[in-house]
């Protein structure tokens, strides 16, 4: 019989009615002859809460015990999952990250899994329980408890189906599966019935908050199919799994967008070598992240710099840059009213005229392009943020999203 | 140096401002040279709270998943503790049940201790951190999560005191000390300066709730000095030691009552072999914990047979006894609104009289004793509820409690 990890997340456990649902749920993929490994985040708001204790006891947190403090939530929720199970006649058992033995490195708050024993899990699958994992959270070499940062959950879940060789690792969710474009904004944004793990990582990382990006580079690395779904409906979700031939036949699988960016301009910068580091070393050395570095040819030895980073590190970026570009004669402009666009598409590796097509379409709608960054399988342009929805529905109409078999 | 293990309850721990208060004491006590264990109990309430959660899952909540839900809250108090410790400039490490080793049997919720493996708990003292292990936790051989009962903290402090050969045990509670008898309702009643094992063993478990029996129990077969004191002031409490040639010159240490049990008699019972199994067997088959049973001597082969019960399970021994009175033919009387008054003192072994004295000063208020029973060291009266106070005052004056060296 296979094994089939389920992971579902706070909203789906956010009351103890939720666990209750979810608790028949499971029993029924038991009936049905599965091996179950249910994969659980805390209830929703807990983690929250916690953290506001902890603030309350000390300004920052020491990180070790912050762990200690946050991993308690899952140990929550899986606990009163399993008597839920066990009330109903079936049997269960929780495992918490240290009897699972989920190693990780120590780096508190957002730890990375080494290795996973499976021999507990397998032992108890073999007694036909099913088996609650706490999600989110593991042990370092040392035995101190770790946790593996905001949706460390959905990570949790694909290091136990990789580790386990699961048929399947599905990620229940409050939305029906990936979509070619937020519903929200675009009317006829489409359910994808699959999308491949590189076109996941990207849709992820541009703002589309179905998986967490660690997850699916997981997944990737060790060819775990991730199927996204709703935990209200029995409804197919999308499958995310390795590209298929199939999938480059589609030009464009989605369009995505990011409005918690920030765009930075430092002009009048010497264009000597050495200079972009003298600038971005403060800015790295804080751990802020940079994305999307333009540098214009210079003209009379003086170049320009444009760069963003997230909304959250944008103030304290500006007083940094601020410091290195009196340093250095330039001077320095902000923008926080930005948006990324992005269309990515395995398929637009093999096809030229992509770009031009997008770069057509937003021109077709008057909006001016800040900058560009292009990979292989992506194309974001940053728009002033008014264009966000204009810019996603005309470009998910342009590539014809809306139907199951785009137009190229 | 030595080591020295506090235990702080949860009143001690109730909020954040408490925790703080006590890690700020702590650091007093550790800049004063002493190697800090610290046992923590679960903020005051939150274990009454998880219960509620549990049951609202499960009308019986699996025992095995209970003790994962409930150890959560010790694991919070902890961490918190160490965050403040932390933030006040001092190193700290929190230590739960499985970090520590504390290894107990497979009994959920009331598991007891068997060994508890100390090198951890050295290695974080030999770097100069204060160490806050979770208090009512710890592990099976399987590593299931066990937990030890109802102030399941007193005894792992204890036994963490045993097992690191620490100079004192140091239990942080809401009272001064162990007192010769309640003083809300004696206002003459005495803080003790100390008090043998034995005696704090028939004085806890007669209704003086300062300490958990186990932990007493543990700290004699181990020899381990406990210090019962407020947390709330800086003032020397009550020390729980072996008995000394001194304690013997004292008659009476302290009188304790109980309110909380209630007498049953079965008449007309006929006197053959095997009655009385035949009585108890479904009460003890029900786990009813029986006290004080007397037989009164047959008449005409027929006899009387009392005995308390705790009062909580009264009506599950009523129905359980009717049954078995209507089948030899006995009828049965239930009281619920009786107190057992007890005098406690080692020096009573060595000395005739005490018993008498007690009889006399109740028989000069008026007040009937309806059953007696007696050990070594103590001898307990069942008289009228209501009369409890009364006993209580006149025992205590009787013997001259007041004083720091009482009459004989």
């Amino acid at each position: 019989m296979s094994i089939i990890v389920q992971k579902y997340g706070g909203t789906s456990v956010g009351s103890i009615e939720k666990i209750r649902d979810v608790a028949q749920r499971v029993i029924e993929y038991h009936k049905q002859g599965g091996r179950m490994v249910v994969v659980l985040s805390a209830m929703s708001g807990q983690t929250n809460q916690l953290i506001e204790l902890a603030k309350e006891i000390a300004r920052e947190p020491d990180l070790r015990e912050l762990d200690v403090l946050l991993s308690t939530g899952e140990q929550m929720s899986i606990s009163l999952f399993a008597m839920a199970v066990k009330s109903m006649g079936y049997d269960a058992r929780s495992l918490l990250g240290f009897q699972v033995g989920i190693r990780t490195d120590q780096l508190y708050g957002k730890a990375r899994i080494h290795d996973i024993d499976t021999s507990r899990i397998l032992k108890n699958l073999e007694k036909n329980r099913i088996v609650a994992v706490a999600g989110f959270q593991g042990l370092d070499e040392k035995n101190n408890i770790t946790t593996l940062g905001r949706g460390g959950s959905d990570t949790t879940a694909v290091a136990l189906a990789a580790a386990l060789r699961a048929e399947v690792c599905e990620i229940f969710t409050d939305v029906d599966g990936v979509f070619t474009t937020d519903p929200n904004i675009c009317s006829k944004a489409r359910k994808m019935d699959s999308i491949s793990y590189d076109e996941m990582l990207e849709m992820a990382s541009l703002g589309a908050k179905v998986l967490e990006i660690r997850s699916v580079e997981f997944a990737k690395k060790f060819g775990v199919p991730i199927h996204v779904r709703s935990t209200f409906t029995k409804e197919r979700g999308t499958m995310v799994v390795a590209e298929t031939k199939d999938m480059e036949k589609v030009l464009v699988s989605g369009v995505a967008f990011n409005k918690n960016e920030a765009r930075i301009t430092i002009r009048n910068v010497p264009d000597r070598p050495g200079i972009a580091a003298q600038i971005f070393d403060p800015v790295f050395q804080a751990g802020i992240v940079v994305d999307m570095i333009v540098q214009n040819t210079s003209a009379d030895g003086i170049t320009d710099l444009t760069f963003t980073v997230p909304n959250a590190d944008y103030n304290k970026a500006m007083t940094l840059l601020n410091n290195v570009s009196q340093d250095i004669g330039a001077d320095i402009i902000g923008d926080e009213n930005i948006a990324k666009i992005s269309i990515v598409g395995v398929g637009m590796k093999a096809h030229a005229g992509v770009a031009q097509k997008m770069f057509q379409t937003l021109s077709r709608e008057n909006i001016n392009i800040m900058m560009i960054s292009t990979s292989e399988i992506k194309i974001s342009c940053v728009v002033e943020e008014k264009y966000t929805e204009l810019a996603v529905r005309s470009l998910h109409d342009a590539f014809g999203l809306e139907n199951v078999t785009p137009e190229t």
